[in-house]
């Protein structure tokens, strides 16, 4: 690509990781400007008029234009890469689990994450209390239905890693910040290695 | 495609929907196989082991092979269609719509509807209650950044309709179930109209 890329980010989010590590390990060159969510830096009325009307980050900016939704971003970046299979099937297996990701396990394992690490629980309020123990239940199974997927295959999909192992990783091998014990589920385990064997990897803290 | 589609639903579902809508604009013959969901039929032991392990519907089967998720169901229809953008950015922006859809739009305006419409208000738990602002807040937002940004276009991707429409098009269209007023949004009404008028288009009761 020959346009400027831009991530918009808060950099200790999975979510904005996912787009860093994507752009590594496809070897393109990803500008960074960082926004202090917990300030609401991404609640300003110029950033949600020009960055993103949803007051989220990551956000990619290619050129002019910006892409919110991480694993949209990473689409992006990886369109036509190796990253994203040619088989049809296996192409929409991929975005099977990055939509699971989305709606399974980053509103459990993620949500927790910030919980427990960045408002405390000595601050949460009733309704995060009322919704924690569903929640946690909720990122174990998700954590649970991986290991079992894995024991079968290397990778979410198909022979190779894919977008999907990015956005399952993510936030999956930080997930004891969130108070999940990744011990219990030893394929994941195995699989973090996997991922984090992969040429250009960067960690989530480069 | 010449192998067989099974679509294993609950007709109700807007997800389920999603799916029958975009194999109607297509063209694509779609076998249908209900499972009560009000009586556990996604949860079985059978169900988990041979269809989807997250006990979930919609799953689209092809041939031998199972596709869950609905977006990731409609883009394995869609793949090559004129329902997808052939431009890089444009595509990328589709799946932004439709990962939105399902962290921002979905959880809120579709379990509303199924909280008010399934369980009903005298039944909800104390967990459901203490939710429900929040959620009713999150839908009422998610709306108007649709109403916002259909004010700019006809329709949510570039020039024409995508799977992006199809999947907002989905529970929008019957948002009034779950206690939100379609009338607080005109250019979302204008935009759905656009959605019916669709040559193929089929009603979710179809």
């Amino acid at each position: 690509m020959t346009e400027t890329l831009i991530l918009h980010e808060y950099a200790a989010s999975g979510n904005c990781y996912k787009v860093r590590l994507t752009a590594a390990l496809l070897g393109l060159p990803l500008e960074r400007r960082e926004y202090d969510i917990m300030k609401g830096e991404t609640r300003t009325a110029h950033f949600l008029a020009n960055v993103n009307a949803n007051g989220r980050i990551p956000v990619l900016q290619a050129g002019e234009r910006f892409i919110p939704e991480s694993n949209a971003a990473c689409f992006y970046l990886a369109d036509g890469s190796w990253l994203i299979p040619e088989d049809r099937f296996e192409r929409a297996d991929m975005l099977r689990w990055m939509f699971w990701e989305q709606y399974n396990h980053e509103p459990n394992v993620a949500t927790l994450r910030f919980w427990h690490g960045w408002i405390g629980e000595a601050n949460w309020s009733e309704l995060q209390r009322v919704q924690f123990p569903a929640r946690k239940a909720a990122g174990e199974a998700a954590l649970a239905l991986m290991d079992e997927h894995l024991r079968r295959q290397d990778w979410l999909v198909g022979g190779g890693p894919t977008l999907a192992d990015i956005a399952l990783y993510a936030y999956t091998h930080v997930a004891e910040g969130g108070g999940f014990r990744l011990s219990d589920y030893p394929v994941v385990e195995a699989w973090l290695k996997r991922v984090e064997a992969l040429p250009d990897y960067v960690a989530m803290s480069a």
